[in-house]
């Protein structure tokens, strides 16, 4: 049993992990929340005391941090007393948060794989440059750290376990798709932090194929898919967090992750790229001022939390999972639907970050009530799936199957 | 009877100036370039040497110049004895090279319009912003100071003016045509500096038309062409120096100026200015560094002066003149077409920077004649064209006629 939760970091996603842990406080006990720029995380406790989110009266409390200061995490870790951290930050903080966690004993959790600021899609399997190094370290000090435990990676690797324990004998394909079928009514905007999403876009896309990795550009591999609610919709292939865990936990020779673009999306991203304006090494003005030119088109885009309020329309995330069970072919798609303007109303944030911030704190509760307090590291499909979809069918990420012309809810109780 | 050139700027417009003056040294006396990066100057002289360029032994020389400041210019045009000054550097430094001619009694020459930094496309008439306001100044001092004496403007005023006396006894329109249909096989560049070529396009497209002021957006209007050489071309209605001049010269309903763009140039300049990247005012990133978007575009794009060697094709510049002569309707098409390769093979650039750079030589020639040393401001079409396009018909740039079915080299001997 553990409690007390430290938030680190203060973007849409955190707002939204803020405003779920405040509604289930009694399990959670006190809040914290941290970041460089302490004003951003007193914002995002008022907007939960205005929406009186808090289930009973606690704590909630804002905290100026360096994340990257491994020291300072644990002091802050040591005075709030928190024994589970939600690690929505910067990619670029996971490793120092980790090491604060396992100094402290504190359960981490985060949603996205670590990266290093100067370099770019790295070697398969992305968990293995990082991550897994301190798996070791993990299960010495008893430390639980659940990689990933966004929408995807998390949920979508859930899914697959859901689908490989009890659907399947054998699992052929997994395809990923993720598509955000709203409108922000901006020209251009990226949803989330724009360098981190065009960072994920530059490299080389990474795909599990015949049980090897397969190497694509950007945009060159494109299919349709027809999906529930958000209807015929537009894909590419592109590299992603849980391809790298799922190939190597699960015996399945093709899984893929297919993300939803608009032309506008691809014809933005080409012409940056082509330029060099996505490049993350700096280059000199003619006035000899140096300057990342990703930061300077992060600078210029639209705040991806400004866009919350006049979002419309529906997400739809899911696995479309083929193969065989007792005898017979089988295919079905496992996925959630969100919807933009229902998110804001709830927590003050889009769907997107929406579904990015709800299962860390599905997976907070079940460290606090110890039945995924696994005391190592690892990644969402070693757990068990139905405890955390239970709780997200609860608490704003219901899941449905659709086979067939079958299309149900399904239930975890 | 004027001599000795100061050559102000060190780009690929400079280096054509360079190689033209010292193919005509008997002409033009000492050769003087001045910028504020002197190895710029003296990688010129090199090429100008190894071209073996100079038609008589003579005095080639770079300086270290920053021809803001008033007082420097004033003392090397002393020290170099030059009685004209070509003026090919950036957009920003023309008043205060104007203002050092003038205190100093030397000849000044220029190829565009004067900008400021921080300002875009000012109210028309342009020339009334910055030049026209100093028609006084010149003439008492007995200066003179030809204005926008490159290929567009330049050239194309001489065809407009030849037009005016030679073909017409009325005029109703002049569509002056710049196409360049060559091929730099880069996956985009600008065929000079960004800045100056991004800035042309940020603000409003002003024409002449009815005898007024016209504004549109840019890529508002599209017009085909079927061109000489260069075949079927795609223009947009641009804002243009010339039409500034021409309009308020000439007694002429309609001037409008049009570019050919291809898809590419549309897209990247479209997503550019959508996303704010064109912007000349500074914006602030994430880590509070301060910098302006459009300098940052400038550089991560290739040096201009890179695409030479590989550059081929051809440019067709000139004007489509619609009026009547002796009763009846009459249509032709004044216009010259060059090579990128030849101009590369001739003086090391391409043929933008061939056809900007050739003009104002003919120019300084007809001052160093005394035949264009009027000693007040003039534009070129206030100026004799047949002299000019005499000289130009030998050093580079013939003038061609297309008329119906004939096409035919005009010739002023």
């Amino acid at each position: 049993m553990k409690k007390n939760i430290l938030i680190v970091g203060a973007g849409g996603v955190a707002q939204v992990v803020a405003h779920k842990c405040a509604q289930n406080n009694d399990v959670l006990g006190d809040i914290h929340i941290a970041s460089r720029t302490v004003e951003k995380c007193r914002a995002i406790n008022d907007s939960v005391h205005e929406k009186k989110a808090l289930k009973q009266p606690g704590v909630l409390e804002a905290h100026e941090l360096d994340a990257r200061d491994i020291e300072a995490t644990k002091a802050l870790i040591g005075r709030t007393g928190a024994q589970i951290v939600i690690n929505v930050g910067s990619a670029f903080i996971n490793m120092p948060v980790l090491s604060a966690c396992i100094a402290t004993g504190a359960a981490y959790l985060d949603t996205a794989i670590h990266e290093e600021p100067d370099k770019v899609c790295e070697t398969p399997p992305w968990y293995a440059n990082y991550e897994w190094k301190r798996r070791e370290e993990c299960e010495t000090a008893g430390v639980t750290a659940v990689l990933g435990v966004g929408f995807d990676p998390g949920v979508v690797n859930a899914y697959a376990a859901l689908a490989n324990n009890d659907y399947f004998d054998r699992i052929d394909s997994i395809d990923i798709i993720d598509v955000n079928a709203g409108s922000h009514n901006r020209w251009f905007s990226t949803n989330f932090d724009p360098e981190i999403n065009f960072r994920e876009f530059t490299g080389q896309v990474w795909s599990w194929q015949d049980r090897k990795w397969t190497s694509n550009r950007m945009f060159e591999i494109r299919k349709e898919w027809d999906l529930p609610v958000v209807g015929n919709s537009q894909t590419f292939m592109t590299g992603h967090d849980e391809i790298h865990s799922l190939s190597q936990n699960l015996d399945v020779p093709d899984i893929r992750f297919w993300m939803g673009f608009g032309e506008r999306y691809i014809t933005v991203f080409t012409v940056l790229k082509n330029l060099g304006l996505l490049s993350e090494q700096p280059v000199t003005t003619a006035e000899g001022l140096e300057v990342v030119p990703l930061k300077v088109v992060k600078a210029v885009l639209p705040d991806p939390a400004s866009l919350a309020p006049h979002y419309e329309g529906n997400t739809c995330i899911g696995d479309l999972v083929k193969g065989e069970k007792d005898g017979k072919e089988r295919e079905l798609f496992i996925y959630n639907v969100s919807d933009h303007k229902q998110a804001y109303e709830e927590v003050g944030s889009q769907a997107i970050s929406y579904t990015a911030g709800v299962p860390p704190v599905a997976a907070a509760m079940l460290i606090a009530d110890g039945s995924w307090d696994v005391k190592k590291m690892v990644n969402v499909e070693n757990l068990d799936p139905r405890p955390f979809l239970g709780i997200l069918n609860r608490i704003g990420l219901p899941t449905r199957l659709r086979e067939g012309d079958k299309d149900i809810a399904l239930d975890f109780a």
